[in-house]
């Protein structure tokens, strides 16, 4: 398989710690967010990926994009080390902790959309990280109250073992220390980020570690 | 089931939409996420949904949350009438488009983000219609090319029945329209959206069909 991927982007984040945690391996290209005007913008890149986003997955001759459903269809097709528990109503809890994280606080912190604040409507570089805090301060402290309201929640988002849920979590935890939220106020996230990160398939994911990191 | 909706949430009228094409019926409750300053934000509602977000469905004493779990909860508990075709493939496919809305349309253009560009930013009504244009074209523009070039694509996104892609694009499109996007520039969407507003799952789901709608 081969990965398109940034090491910064969050939802390329949650595929690589999706790979790890099956033990599929990949060759990752990587797609520069900035450089040249930004290289998922690129004619070969487009045809991949229409939406021009990272990350995109090549299996064989597929081409798979968003990285949810990616995550499903490395889950469907390689079921041995799951990423999803196996009751409906515990599958919808995980899925409800990866889309709250996904659909509600990703994407409107987005390098495209903290550009089109600066460029278009004139936001200043302050009014850009509150913009950013106040969504991830927003959606943490209602994920906060679910994992530690919920007798489910262990080392990870639920029991002791990394869900989809953990592979969305990480990386918007990282993405939160990156505009300097204060994770005190996430005990229970703190927790569960912590004990993530002692993982291999988490730690070998993170962006720091990633061939392509400036 | 009971369904606590709004007949203009986006998120909800999938889950209205789901139901219906699985024939189940549900209760509506109302939430007006205007009137007395939202009742999202109510105590008693925070209780279901720490979010503050809809729709929330209880099934017998389960709660749950986030649109697109809801609906991979009905799809394994009440597999049927599918909303998910049955290869890998194109299960993957499938949930692109609609993460594809989900995540990288929807949530930037939905209600608690325009009133923070008004509120905390002072951007101007123009301009917020402008942003949400923006991100409505672009994500329909990436769609457009996904499904005109694919030859999977029929009389819905995927072949002639409809999925999980077209709970999410009916919903897009009716909010496109509010914001004045021109559909003309987006024909397979336009049809796909034509053919699916014929349908009674999709219809009676319709905002304006709704018995809260003002």
């Amino acid at each position: 398989m081969e990965l398109y991927t940034y090491f910064r982007s969050s939802a390329a984040f949650r595929v690589r710690i999706a790979l790890n945690l099956k033990g599929l391996p990949y060759t990752p290209q990587f797609i520069h967010l900035l450089n040249h005007g930004g290289e998922q913008h690129s004619v070969a890149y487009k045809q991949l990926n229409p939406a021009e986003l990272v990350p995109t997955l090549i299996d064989g001759n597929r081409i798979l994009t968003q990285s949810l459903a990616i995550c499903e269809y490395l889950e469907e097709t390689h079921p041995e080390i799951p990423l999803l528990p196996s009751s409906p109503l515990d599958r919808a809890w995980v899925r409800a902790i990866a889309l709250g994280i996904a659909c509600d606080i990703h994407p409107i912190n987005n390098l495209r959309v903290l550009q089109y604040l600066s460029n278009e409507l004139a936001v200043t570089d302050d009014a850009k990280t509150g913009w950013a805090q106040h969504w991830i301060k927003l959606g943490f402290a209602a994920l906060e109250n679910q994992l530690a309201g919920d007798a489910r929640t262990g080392l990870c988002c639920l029991g002791n073992t990394p869900t989809l849920a953990d592979v969305c979590l990480i990386p918007q935890v990282f993405n939160a220390q990156r505009f300097q939220v204060d994770m005190d106020a996430y005990p229970t996230l703190q927790r569960i980020a912590t004990h993530c990160q002692s993982l291999p398939a988490f730690s070998t994911a993170a962006p720091a570690q990633q061939p392509d990191a400036a």
